[in-house]
């Protein structure tokens, strides 16, 4: 099922940090920028930083998808002039890969994207993916923009 | 008291955008860009946005508050040197501010940030309130850095 319309995924793909929210089972919310990479109808976001104890799931982020899988992320523009304001807002289930195919694809488009990842060893560690089930489009990100 | 300290309040205040994150009652993360200002540990984020129905307490961000006050706004700034990112992460309890003395000092300062609002008729609107309760800073936030 095609999610995000052909507009709002060139929105997203243009943007090249986006905004993470996601919540512990409490419901209290968290948030922070991400770099990100929107592969059909999935996201995959890289955990490229280490917790003061090593394991990549005691971070905050990780530790909220496991106990509530349901994340929003937002792909944005700012503008001084506010009628050029736009967001496409991307709701869904996330969820961790570890290892394989997905895994090999993921950083693969995750460094095809960012120039940054393409010397990082990640291959040890987990991705976050996200399969989209939901999209609000807002302001300018409905217009087509040339680029 | 004072939870957000100087160098993280430079930060804060020098960001034009910040993304909040709120979650309903069921946990379900959202989050938007906003403006917004900080007056000592509380920010102001105007509801200048209009529903479909009219009512400003229909809005999803509005809404979620009200069944949900616990939110988090992060204030960063994206580098593609990646050793240069930065954020704050303000997290605090919501309310909706109406009427009386504290919405006029909000829409003051939201007007001294923001020449935008200074023509906006905002009286009649509520602005949210985010009384701070726990500052997380992160990267090149933790660093003075002039202008």
């Amino acid at each position: 099922m095609a999610t995000v319309d052909l507009q709002a995924a060139a929105f997203v793909d243009a943007q090249r940090v986006g905004h993470l929210a996601t919540a512990d089972a409490a419901g209290t919310p968290h948030v922070i920028p991400v770099c990100f990479v929107r592969v059909a109808d999935t996201l995959y976001i890289a955990i490229d930083q280490k917790p003061k104890r090593g394991d990549p799931r005691r971070l905050k982020r990780v530790r909220n998808v496991l106990e509530n899988p349901r994340v929003a992320l937002v792909a944005d523009t700012y503008d001084e002039d506010w009628s050029r304001l736009g967001f496409v807002l991307l709701h869904g289930l996330a969820r961790l890969v570890e290892r394989g195919q997905e895994h090999h694809q993921a950083l693969a488009a995750l460094r095809a994207k960012y120039a940054q990842y393409r010397a990082m060893a990640l291959e040890e560690r987990p991705v976050i993916a996200v399969d989209i089930d939901r999209v609000t489009v807002w302001g300018t990100a409905r217009a087509a923009e040339p680029e």
